[in-house]
């Protein structure tokens, strides 16, 4: 059976390639996760986005018992910084969590240093744009090596 | 075609009208902002309230691209204070966001003076009691000038 | 009229009976609160859970002025710790809240040690595990003696 | 007898059309009240203005005892963060206080977020450009609803 | 065999129901606890009460691994505050103990905020009046659940 | 000639007499004035009142080297804890100025406890109500002693 | 009867007259007071001075509940910055106390800027070198407006 | 067409000459410009000098907008350090302002420490006497190398 | 009927006489004041003496509430400065409780300089040595005078 | 011969019975020590007030040595919390001195909470009233015991 | 006559060998102590224990002055680290205490760091394990060396 | 005319050698100064002593303009930490002042670290036991060097 990992999306990450696109590129999230499984056909990549704290709950309770599920990747937007109820909701599951971020959020304002999801998730990858993804599922990903 | 405001109240301002009706009136939010869209036959109205921190920026998103939507008014109530989610909404969005308040913040409790919304916000009216809605809106028209 | 009680269960707490069994059993909160009405047929328990803070809120509300509901036991996970919109709903409301926690908060990590409901709920009741509930329910109950 | 409003505004506001004019468009204040006033023949609007900070007490002593006036609508510019006397006369008076500000006082500089007028005046205005004004003469207008 | 219970009342609780009888009620501990057994037929119910912090040591040391003994519910007055050598004597007993007081103690002054017994007593049951001994016994009794 | 001396009153000081006339009598300072000169014929008494800062320092410059002036007397109001160029500019004249306050400062809010004008002034006169002119004119006059 | 005043002078007062002459004249106090008391035929003045303490406390005593005396002018020299004592005796009295001081005191050294008499004198008079004295006699009498 | 410069003197500085002349010499700012002018020949050299705040923002905003000024010489006294408002009016307009202070500032008491004009002139010249100004106006020239 | 004073003495005080007796004289507690009933024969004293900070609670409340008990003399010895639990129970009696010291405190030890007793009794006798107890027990009879 | 006992009295104690005599009543301390000594005539009672510091001093020296002097009884007002000089008399001589307060000091002001006395008294008797006076001289007569 | 020590034993101590036998073995400090004087038939060796700070107090009490008895081994439990009063009786009487702990008291939590009993004993000795008592035993014989 | 020494002694020091003889030796301060002025047939020597701060005062001013003495050495014993007043009176008078102590003030208690005399005195003598007295008048005289 194919790996299969779970990228979910919080709050306000849906606008990626509506907001700003001359800065950022008129590129979705949506389109670069196409992009993203089509270059790795070996792994299936599923989706998910929500702008609720409660909804990133319900998924990883949906999705974190999962045997099949190799591992998910989640950008918890804002919420990172402010949601004790994640960070427990990450710690009940079995399935391994990435956190990452588009932004190197340790360059941003003060508020946003701080992350309550790191301690119970795998591992974290920030700062590399888009690719950020990308190097979270293959974090994922039994090792060629 | 009409100009067109959406309302958006946070959570507990359900309760408006309900709670303390000496103090406060027995008018609801929904009754007032009834008698304010009749007193504009110019101007749609709509209006939403939420106690979902997610709903709110589920529709600032759904509307704060809105070509044909003049601006939205929020009173955030308690998330005001707390939400780093709903600051970085507003501040994605096309549509202009006005801040409100029933009453004046500066004149209550500490933790209520500090707004993590104003400084995304198009500007804040705050102490006219329900009035700061109909100003809001007002804010938000063509103005004849 | 029976009495009538409501128990409000928040984030994570649905994984209860799901998470770590060898440990908490494999008693589910929902299977748990069964055998608990049914143990007290002549009180009607009502239920609910959900992972977002909005729902809560909700739910005290509609529940909150109900003069049938002879109080509410709430068991407000990790939002007891960060939630002022939740305290704010509860000090709105007219029947009764009793705070609830499985675990003795006290002896696990400071950011738990800290309750901003504790202030407007009735009183407190921690650490018997899932008869924390049932001792909830007895403390709204019209005492024997 | 018609309501009748007085504008006042403080130092630099003279310059306002006149400075950074492909910002701000090329409207004076005067020509802005003009147009103000125009739209609203209902209501007799007074405007005046100084760089003078004795002249703005000057103003207040002289209108603020006047049955007839319905308001003061005062922009204290630079003086809103510095003036223990026009507080003093603002306190001192029997007409009623709308202070305004052309710009988000909140998402500049930090001593400007700090007035020392609103706690002895009915409300505050700001952010609104020139039609924070226009808000203000309203929200000292009876309101229809 | 029944199910056994003891209550153990530390310093000054012998004095409910004498001290300040018109805020208190006139009913003394002893006959609240004869009210609560007669209530519980099925359990049986012993109490003590003792001034001496030694004598409290005493007591859970005696009772503390009677196999016959289902649980100790300990109100440990102003000792709560102040005795290491309870907690000592709680951590080294088999019988599970459970912390109960009156009055809700998060609302007192400051000194009675922080218990010494709290982390190593099965639960906390507080601000019930005398109704928190009657939770206090039953969260030690077999759940019917 | 008679000897002459000016008093100067700053901002705010021509509401005396009309401003709460119940606590403060409905005598205005220029009432009290025209008293005080009648019951002094042999001395020639002027005044100034002004609501700016700069009007006070073209006074004390005016009159501030006359030789046929004998004293001033200065009331600054909310002047006296702002103004430094106020202070420049008494210790720039010849004429010898006094300070005067209706209300014994000291026993008032800490901002108006420190004067930035006592140093260089000839002398304080506090608390005597509006007596304190008298006394500041009368400590102006060439004593007969 | 004809009004009375009783001057008070404390500690090193004597000497004025004395120290430094062709600086403070050669006048001493007690000369300044026999011309004062000449200069003013409808008052009796009476004075004592004494480099004591407990002198001080002594001539409180005996003339502060005398019904004929008018008033005490008070120059506590060096104790008013250090005397509970003086303060205390100020405080049980009848007659009401000005203080007076010859320099003016907030332009010397620091020591001197607080008074422990202030808040228990009816007013405070500084800085007109004797003639504080005669200004501080005619603060007492009846004002003729 | 010559270069014009304007020279615009503050609070107090009316009074250079006529203060403490056997230490300043006698000479008045006027009669020093008058000399500057003379010196100069192929420049215009214009002066103005008010004790009003509000009248060097009225001046600053006359002049500040002509094409044919080359550039302002200010010396605001005593506002330089206490005027957010000739700050904002400095900003505001196009004609270069350069600051000037007689003495060296920073030698003198802390409150005269801080200018709150600096950050918006081109530049600063202060502590070279009256030859601060002729300095200031070679400021504004073209240079000649 | 004849006064009765309780005299309770804390840990340790049953010593006196023992220890150090060519210091402190070889007279026990006991002996002194069978000394001072005799000298006392119109009074009914009684005694009490432990170690156990239980069993001064338990006196307390034992005569706390007896009608026919003029007052309690109580030498805590080392719980003066340690016992919450002793402090309640003098709190919650109606006999009059004096505080007294065989030597002066406050040229002891700091931690003996603060009582947590004082607050709630009548008032203290301290450094006497054993005729502390006496002057103690006068404090309570009916003054002659 | 008989025991002799001299009670020494501070500043403002010769006020006693003539400020607020509705709160302490009417009795001075001269009448209430006359009375004392009358209830005890075995006694010689000898007494002496002085508002002096330094008569205060005379008065420990002059009867410090004296062999026929008991004891005495010292009430030093306010000089008990600022007089270093008492206190060193007190340590000079060899006659016992007893401490006394008609109040009880530690519920007072902060500053009278601190005695510079005590550590140099043979004793401490506070918070009886007047009666302080009669344990003192009690304690300082030969016991009986 | 055989040297003669007695072991006291303070709070919890009576539960050694019961609580966590495979931890710390099933001897119980009973067993250990027999064997302890088994192996040393040349020393009497006594034991008491108590939970009650004031029996320790009186044990102290009872031997601390019986010239046959060589020295006493505390191991005050919880008390060493709260009891004033146990201090207080060491230092009282005449044969010397030494201290003991089972654990090394300085490496377990804060709380247990401070001993108020070590400056009165005659030594310490801590953190061997039972040995700690064979230890404190050969400390108080007279050495062999 | 000989050279004149006056040595004024303040309070207590009327007590040396009377005041614990075995250790100071029996030798008053008169016999010493005697023994002094013999040892110094070429200088006279005046002495005075009080008790009182104001008799200090009073001898300073005395003596303080007399153009025959050569020079004051003042003892002013607890005074030297707490008068301001006697501080004035050395600053005002003529006649140079030499401050001795007879013990090393700075290696007593921290309140007798700090004089507030030696700024206005000439030199400061101490440590020298009595012979501190004799090098203060050495230091006045005329050095034979």
């Amino acid at each position: 059976m194919k790996p299969r990992i779970l990228i979910i999306n919080g709050p306000n990450l849906n606008l990626v390639g509506r907001r700003e696109p001359d800065v950022y590129g008129s590129r979705s999230l949506d389109e670069y996760i196409d992009s993203l499984a089509e270059s790795m056909p070996g792994v299936t990549i599923d989706r998910m986005q929500s702008n609720h704290e409660g909804d990133i709950i319900d998924m990883l309770h949906e999705w974190g018992y999962d045997k099949d599920l190799t591992g998910i990747v989640l950008n918890a937007g804002a919420y990172t910084h402010t949601s004790l109820a994640i960070a427990d909701a990450i710690a009940a599951i079995n399935v391994p969590v990435v956190e990452v971020h588009i932004s190197n959020v340790w360059s941003r304002d003060a508020v946003r240093h701080h992350s309550m999801l790191s301690p119970v998730c795998r591992g974290v990858i920030a700062g590399f744009g888009l690719d950020s993804y990308r190097l979270a599922v293959l974090s994922l990903l039994p090792p060629a090596l």
